[in-house]
C-alpha cells in the first residue's frame, strides 16, 4: 500500500508544477497529474467535484475535453488541486490513487489538431543561414518582421518513448546529378518547446491578438522535431519541409500548464525593427526555461529558451491574423532553441556544423548526425515562485531504430 | 409526396456516379448519396442491411466511419446501392427518402485528418516559375523527381458554400523597404482535385506503394485552394506557404468514389527522367477530368486534369515513403490544374499573368485578382462507362467577403 509521499518544497514536481498526462492502464486510459514522483489518478478524484466541468472532463480518456474548456476552468482546477494536495484530511484516501512515475506508461495526452512549427530562435536561424548560405545574409529579409512557421503532420506527433524509425527517401548527394534513394544519412533532432492550445475553437475570420493569446494557451510540452536533413535539403524548395520532418515529432507525455511558468516570465529580447502593431502587446513574453539535450545519457547541449526572439503569444497572433481558426489540441513548436554558445545549440546540424565538426559523447564515441540505436532525451526546468525552487518538465525521449 | 425520379441514362449523377455527402437537417446530419437531382437518405435505408459494416457506418453523422472501413466495404456498398436503385420494388418506399438537391444543405462530409497540397501540374509549375523567375529555369531541379507537396491547415478546410473572408496580413510591396499590413490585394484561387484517403490507418514506419495506393484512395472532391499571393510571396522563404493559404480551403460537399472514375483512367504523361522505383507502378494513372472555373457565372477557364504529371497513387506513395502514417480523412490536393493553353489555367495568377493581363468576365468587367463579392465556382465531369455518358462532380463554390 502506498503511503502519502512527502514531496519536498524544492521538488521540481511539487505543487507549483502539476503537469497533466494520460496514463495507459489495462482498463483504459486515465487522466493523471504528476505530483512528486507519483501520478495521481484524476478520474478517481473527479467524483469529489461532480458539478465542476473541469472534474467531469477529468473522467475522459484524453485531455481533449479539458483542453476545450478554457482558462477559467483550467485555473479553477489548478486552485482546487493545489488546495487538495495540501490537505492532510485527503491523504489517506488519495494515497490509493497514486502510481510511481517509473511504473506509468504515458499515452499521447491529447488529439493533435493542427500542428505548426515555428523558427523563432535568432541563433538557430543565423546558424542555419551561415551553414547553407555562407556568402549571403544569414537571416532572410522577413525573419525579423514575422515569426516564420509552417504546418507539419499532425498524425505523426508521437509521445515520449516511441521509437523513431530512420526514414527513407530521396536525397541528392552533391557529387551526383540525380537523386538517390535510401535511408537518411543525416538524421537530426531539434530541441523545442511545444505550445498546446485550448479553449473554444475560434471562429473562421476572427483573430487572436497578442494580449488575448494567454486565454488560448493551455500549456507547454518538450518537443523533438526529428529532421532528416538530406531529405529536407532536396525537397524543400519551393514549398518548404515535408518528408524531411513528417515521419515523427515527439512530445513529452506531461503537459505543463502555462500557469506553472508564471514565475519564469522574462522580457523578450529587444525586437528591432519594431514589429507591426498586430504583433505587439504587453502579454508577449519570454520564459526562463533551461533545456538539456542528452544523447545516450551524455549531455551534449544546454539550450536556453529565454533568448528566443518571438514569443508564443506573437506566434499565435500571427497564425490567426489571416482569420485561420485555432482550437483545442492545436500544437505549435517554437522552432529549434539555440543559444549564442556552441554548447547551447539545439540540433546536430549546428553542434557538428553541418557534419564538419564531430562532437564527443561520454562513451568516447563521436557524432555528426544520429546513428541507429541512439537515444535522445530532452529535459527542462524553469524557476518556480519560491526563490531557488524549480518547476520541472516531463522529459521527451526517443530511440532511433534502423530503416526498414 | 415525392415520386421516384426517372434518371436518364446520360444523367451525370446516375448510377455510375453516386457521390456521398452529408446533409444537414434539423434533426442532425445524415449521410446521403446523390442520385440524379435528389439526395437519398442512406441512414433511412441502412436498416435494410443491419449485418453490413458499411450500412452501420451510414448511420453516423459523417463519413468518418465509412471512410475507415476500406475498399472491400466501399465496393460492397456500391454494388448494393447500384442494384437497389435499379430495383422497381424499392422505389415506392424509397421515394420518401429523397430530397431535391436544391433543398439540400451540405456539411463538411468528413473530419479532415492531415491535409497536404501537391504541385503536380507541369504547366502550372512552369507558369509560376516563368512569372517569378523569368531569368532562371522554370522548374526547380527536384520537380521531375518527386511530387512536391507541403502540409496545409486541416481545420480551415471548409465545405462548398462557405463564404471566404478576405485575409489580412503582411505583404511587402516592391516599392517598400518594409512590410505593410492590411487586406490581401492579390487574392486568388487554385482549381484542384482533392483525394480523400480511407481504410485503416497505416502503421508508423510502413509505406503505401504505388500499387497499393488504390486500396487507400476512397474518393475525390473538387478543391479550391484560396491563395493570398502577396502574403505568400513575403512569407514563404524558407519554410513554404503558411498564412497565404491557411485562411480557407474549400471542397465540394459530394465525395465521388474513385470507382466512379474507372472509365476515366488515361495514361500519365511520359515521365522523363524515369522516377525512382518507389514512384513506379502499374496503378499510377491519369484521369480524364474536365474542369470549369466560373467567376460570377462567367466561365474563365477549362483546365484539364488529364495532363497532370504526377498520379495520386504516386503522391500517396511519396507521402508515406518516409514511414509517415496515413488514414481515414487525410486529404491531398493535386495542386493547381493548368493546361498548355491560356484558357486552361487554374489560377488568376496565371490567367492574368501576375496581374499584367486583365481578363474579361461576361458582365464586361475585368479581373486580375479577386474582388470582394466575387463568387468562384468549380465544376467538373469525367467520361462514364457507357460511350458518351458523363460522371459528374459536385461543385465547389465560395464568395469573397470583405476583410474584417
Amino acid at each position: 500500500m502506498t503511503t502519502w509521499p512527502d514531496v519536498p518544497a524544492d521538488h521540481p514536481f511539487g505543487r507549483d508544477a502539476l503537469p497533466y498526462g494520460v496514463m495507459v492502464t489495462p482498463a483504459g486510459s486515465r487522466i493523471v497529474v504528476r505530483y512528486g514522483d507519483h501520478a495521481l489518478d484524476l478520474r478517481a478524484v473527479a467524483d469529489l467535484e461532480p458539478d465542476s466541468a473541469w472534474a467531469r472532463a477529468w473522467r475522459e480518456p484524453t485531455l481533449d475535453a479539458f483542453l476545450a474548456l478554457g482558462r477559467r476552468d483550467w485555473d479553477a482546477a489548478r486552485v482546487w488541486l493545489r488546495d487538495a494536495l495540501a490537505d492532510p484530511g485527503r491523504q489517506e484516501e488519495w494515497a490509493a490513487y497514486l502510481t510511481p512515475v517509473e511504473q506509468v506508461s504515458l499515452a499521447l495526452p491529447f488529439t493533435v489538431g493542427d500542428y505548426v512549427d515555428c523558427y523563432a530562435s535568432e541563433h538557430h536561424a543565423t546558424n542555419v543561414g551561415r551553414i547553407f548560405r555562407p556568402d549571403g545574409e544569414a537571416l532572410t529579409p522577413n525573419w525579423r518582421h514575422l515569426p516564420i512557421g509552417y504546418h507539419g503532420r499532425s498524425q505523426t506527433v508521437v509521445v515520449t518513448g516511441t521509437d523513431v524509425i530512420r526514414p527513407t527517401g530521396q536525397r541528392k548527394p552533391p557529387t551526383s546529378d540525380t537523386p538517390v534513394f535510401g535511408p537518411s544519412v543525416r538524421l537530426d533532432i531539434e530541441a523545442e518547446l511545444g505550445f498546446v492550445v485550448g479553449g473554444p475553437r475560434t471562429a473562421l475570420g476572427s483573430r487572436v491578438s497578442v494580449d488575448e493569446a494567454d486565454e488560448h494557451l493551455f500549456g507547454v510540452v518538450l518537443l523533438n522535431d526529428w529532421s532528416a536533413r538530406d531529405i529536407q535539403a532536396w525537397e524543400y524548395v519551393p514549398l518548404g519541409p515535408f518528408l524531411g520532418k513528417s515521419f515523427a515529432t515527439s512530445i513529452s507525455g506531461w503537459v505543463l500548464p502555462m500557469a506553472a511558468l508564471s514565475a519564469a516570465r522574462v522580457p523578450l529580447p529587444i525586437q528591432e525593427p519594431l514589429p507591426l502593431p498586430y504583433l505587439c502587446g504587453h502579454a508577449a513574453t519570454g520564459y526562463d526555461v533551461h533545456l538539456e539535450v542528452a544523447v545516450n545519457g551524455s549531455v551534449v547541449s544546454r539550450p536556453e529558451y529565454a533568448g528566443l526572439y518571438w514569443a508564443p503569444q506573437q506566434m499565435l497572433a500571427h497564425m490567426t491574423v489571416n482569420g485561420a481558426t485555432t482550437g483545442p489540441g492545436d500544437l505549435f513548436g517554437s522552432g529549434t532553441i539555440s543559444g549564442p554558445r556552441a554548447d547551447q545549440r539545439g540540433s546536430f546540424l549546428e553542434l557538428s556544423w553541418n557534419g564538419t565538426e564531430p562532437f564527443a559523447l561520454a562513451d568516447g564515441t563521436t557524432r555528426t548526425f544520429l546513428e541507429d540505436g541512439d537515444t535522445v532525451t530532452l529535459r527542462a526546468w524553469a524557476p518556480g515562485p519560491t526563490p531557488g525552487s524549480r518547476v520541472g518538465f516531463g522529459e521527451v525521449t526517443g530511440r532511433v531504430l534502423p530503416a526498414r
